[in-house]
């Protein structure tokens, strides 16, 4: 029994045609979804979405990712598959970056180009729907077990994405922000082992100019104070405890941090 | 295996409780949402939603829909089997027009009033909730195969609904609005056969007197600019480029939408 | 085959790592959402869900709540079982009161505090997301069938929670909110017995100083037409027929409900 995984900037309704699909062609299959709820277009978004939840599905789950502004245009459809012999996870969307991040971080990482007609909707394919002509029933198949050569060709020339430069300037820590939750926490590109060098729980850090404590979780400092934490994605998080740190920073997806140790 | 999806207006929490009824009569069906976020009351949205994607679903496939603002008042409850024979799916619902446009799709229909109180719920039927205590009941059963006349007897004189007329009215082709979807995205009536006899495919349409592009996918325009085009649900659908059209058109369903090719 | 149940204010993208640490370990279990939209924080609210949502789940299921503002703090973690013999159900969670009103009304309750590191994620526990990294992974486990008491010690010194006090003032019914739904439906703490040994269908109250009608159902009152009425859940409920009761009547969780008999 297999897991595929859902990840698209669709809201309501169009997921439920893509799962119809789904079960059509493989009944078993256990559907999970990760989120339809990515800002419309936010590739960079829907990558860290699908990056930072791939470690806890299994081995052999199909993670189809649909952020695809250029659905109907003359990008490419892909088919992934990633991490070592006999743990591998597989991923199907377009070729815009979405699924790269969270791919690269299972390991070594096979792309292929979706070519073969056979094995999409049999009523045929829209312009504007590939999620569900496209890639429900390729990510179906591949659940199914259908090996991925099937789809199309090997390639090595997909379209490239990363979450951008993070490093230590001087007496600074700089990143990015990549996401914002739903509580308005700020995740940044600024990995664990990085932030434990340059700080450590306890400590007093100004981001972006304003002072925050350094501390574990939430809990640890008063309501409404702001916090820097490591959170549970593994990357530093700006936060406000039981509030909304994206708006009272003012930060969103690609915006600099910077942590200066007080 | 089989497959329930449901349809209401319940937003949060109230599904859950359907989900517990009908897993606790048939642990084995899968549950897809289709959408729980129709507008309060929104009978013809919700009938759209339905009938949208109904296609897209298996055979012995069973669809509760619950937009029923007529709950505990004297409005029938209706179980209807439809498709031709081997390939039927089921819905259940209130008698107020949901489930009919989406049975009728799939071709020739049977219309049942549910009475068979052996059916719901074993602790009682409240007065507010029949989705959970009477809908989920029903399809949970009708999804293990138990042959719908068991619900009560068969009836012609159910409440029928359509989605209104289009035609084309000297130089214009007239329709009206449906849906608009979570992009703001907006849905008409108009059927891909009917526009495609009016216009092609990169020609230049007036939209209620706005000039816009038709053609076959969003990405075909330049961001925020209008866009006419055939959208995956087979109906002409009008879009703002990562934009609400819905907003920009100062759309909302029932409507009537004026084509004129310029 | 079992259903794990999760009821948390994860909103968006959190929900998602619970389930694949759930399939991973219990691939067979069937997930059903609560809700992840309760406010942040918002224990009462969530133990109403949970509470108002048990009865309709069968025998064995595991119910997971997370709403759990004192995460990797010292609050304790909870493993608990409820019901009658051959009946339990199992709820997984924090130590807050989250959990307790809905386990009692299954009847007697053991509850044990999860020490058992063996049975929390293997990649490690972090500090802010307890959810994904202990409660469901315990919550799989308990649905596999492991008996309760490999969790840790039972306990007593549990966080308890009730709905508050309601009851007869002389001419007045008190008691106050505990949760408003998606409708702005407004729920209060006074079940149906004690509702109905003080008014009848059919009369007029006055709710806190508002003339409105207690009916069996929202579509006997005229649209927008305030009413009171045993809601599904059992309890007396205040709302307006296709308006927002919660808004217009300026009323929230924990504020008391005052009911006279016109």
């Amino acid at each position: 029994m297999s897991v595929i995984s859902l990840t698209t900037d669709f809201g309501d309704l169009y997921p439920a045609s893509m799962k119809a699909v789904i079960l059509g062609i493989n009944p078993e299959v256990r559907i999970v979804d990760i989120t339809h709820s990515i800002r419309q277009a936010g590739i960079r978004e829907g990558a860290f979405a699908l990056y930072s939840l791939v470690p806890y599905f299994s081995a052999k789950s199909v993670h189809v990712g649909v952020i695809d502004p250029g659905v109907g245009t003359s990008r490419r459809a892909l088919a992934v598959k990633a991490g070592s012999k006999g743990e591998e996870q597989f991923f199907v969307g377009p070729d815009n970056g979405l699924l790269i991040p969270a791919a690269r971080r299972l390991g070594e990482m096979e792309v292929y180009e979706i070519t073969n007609k056979d094995l999409m909707l049999k009523s045929g394919v829209s312009a504007t729907f590939h999620g569900r002509d496209i890639f429900a029933p390729v990510g179906a198949r591949l659940s199914k077990g259908m090996p991925i050569d099937v789809v199309g060709n090997r390639i090595s020339d997909f379209v490239d994405l990363d979450f951008g430069n993070f490093g230590v300037d001087g007496p600074f820590l700089v990143g990015e922000v990549v996401f914002s939750d739903g509580f308005g926490n700020v995740i940044t590109n600024i990995p664990e082992d990085a932030v434990l060098k340059f700080c450590t729980f306890g400590s007093k850090v100004e981001v972006n100019g304003r002072k925050v404590s350094f501390v574990r979780t939430y809990g640890f400092v008063g309501q409404e104070e702001a916090l820097a934490l490591i959170g549970s994605h593994g990357f530093l998080e700006i936060a406000i405890n039981k509030g909304n740190a994206a708006l009272q920073f003012g930060l969103k997806s690609g915006d600099q941090v910077v942590i200066k140790v007080l």
